[in-house]
């Protein structure tokens, strides 16, 4: 495992050269990082929760049509994903106002918007990931227009369908970030949905509660970013013995005594 | 003069009731400030001559089919317009990169963008005037799809004939911004230029020394800026004895004792 040729680390994830031609295995790592970088720490599980809630989501978001990168789980922490060349644009779509638009546009957190809209910002780790419009991503070319129209029609879709899954078991989808990726075939390319879809890129609050489960735990320092990612896990029936889930379910007791507490490098 | 109602001060023009219904008359100031108002400052004869230069290019626009909210200058410092409805975005266009989108997006100040880039901001002085896309337009209302259809057509042909005035005087035009506004009919309005367009608001570079001719001067503390704003009037043929405005032309030989020297406020 450790002889595989390592194609990039990013902050939560490590990629590897996959066992065929135009595969690639993501490795789900449990660091974590907030404002770019500027604040790092661990949350102990967190990758082993991510790779089976965005497996989850994957394969669902397959059945109703979305294509993704997704091929399929292969151990605790890794995942089997075609190989894509990422458009370098984060995708984020926003139900209710929170996170940095709040003090950007001057907006109260947890009002819904008027309409759910669309940012985007360009994936450039040196910059902050500045917010873009679509002029930007036209002008610089960064994704062609018929791109941009697959990537914002798939994303109201995406949204639309997390946003039932997340109400079915009490939780009100805030915002989320999506990345997408060119699939070549020769000299033809389509979009297809990249990355991982996860309490890490999510905004997810109690319905009932409004108590975050995402992690804006880990940014904002209120503690329990494990018991979160877990509970997110748990509404889904991913641990434990609910068995509703498309591929194995596996039991985290046996990791229980690490989900405790977080250990930040800084 | 002093009697008459002020509706709004801003940061470099006042604006009063008109003599008529519908119509406002704006006051140009010498004052200057600069990155969100935390640099302020003067620029003698400034008001004079933007007032004279808006003129200029506002009846110029308007012989090409751009509606505008010019109706006549009063006096050296004075315009009469129709009173609209600003639509609050910032429309900036730009042609070459210069300004905040070079550490934005890490780009040479200087090098022409790939495209004629739009970019809009949503006015408001107490967020900064933040950087929004079309997107953000449309889910917070801010303008009409119809209008943004508007807007952006203007905003391309207003660069195209005003790349071609200043390159008739050797002027290289960088960016410079747009303000729109809502003309009323009964119920119905439509879209029509408005604000000004000076070396306030523009970027303008000298083709063959690249010497700056606008505002930067005084955001920069390059020094010379009386001057600067000058020698684009007078490269306009709005100084002296060349007579080759749409109105008056007159003499700003009688105010040279105070074209000079900045007098910062702060």
């Amino acid at each position: 495992m450790t002889r595989r040729r390592q194609i990039y680390e990013g902050k939560a994830k490590i990629l590897y050269e996959g066992p065929e031609p135009g595969t690639i295995i993501q490795y789900f790592k449990d660091d974590a990082t907030a404002f770019n970088a500027q604040k790092k720490g661990t949350i102990n599980g967190k990758g082993v929760i991510n790779n089976r809630i965005s497996e989850y989501v994957f394969t669902r978001l397959s059945h109703i049509g979305i294509p993704t990168h997704f091929i399929r789980r292969l151990n605790m922490r890794e995942q089997l994903v075609r190989q894509v060349e990422i458009v370098p644009i984060e995708v984020i779509v926003r139900n209710v106002a929170a996170g940095s638009i709040c003090k950007r546009l001057g907006l109260e957190e947890g009002v819904a918007l008027p309409h759910t809209l669309i940012e985007y910002c360009y994936k450039d780790d040196a910059l902050g990931d500045p917010l873009v419009g679509e002029e930007h991503i036209a002008c610089f070319n960064w994704a062609s227009q018929e791109e941009m129209q697959d990537i914002s029609s798939m994303a109201i879709r995406v949204n639309d369908f997390l946003c039932g899954m997340f109400a079915a078991i009490n939780i009100r989808l805030i915002d989320f970030k999506l990345e997408f990726g060119r699939l070549y075939d020769g000299d033809f390319s389509r979009i297809i949905l990249a990355d991982e879809i996860s309490p890490d890129g999510c905004r997810l609050w109690d319905m009932t509660t409004n108590e975050k489960l995402d992690k804006d735990r880990f940014r904002r320092d209120l503690g329990g970013e494990e018991e979160a990612y877990q509970e997110v896990a748990r509404r889904l029936g991913l641990l434990g013995n609910e068995d509703n889930s498309p591929g194995e379910v596996f039991d985290l007791s046996a990791h229980r005594g690490k989900l405790r507490g977080t250990k930040p490098k800084k």
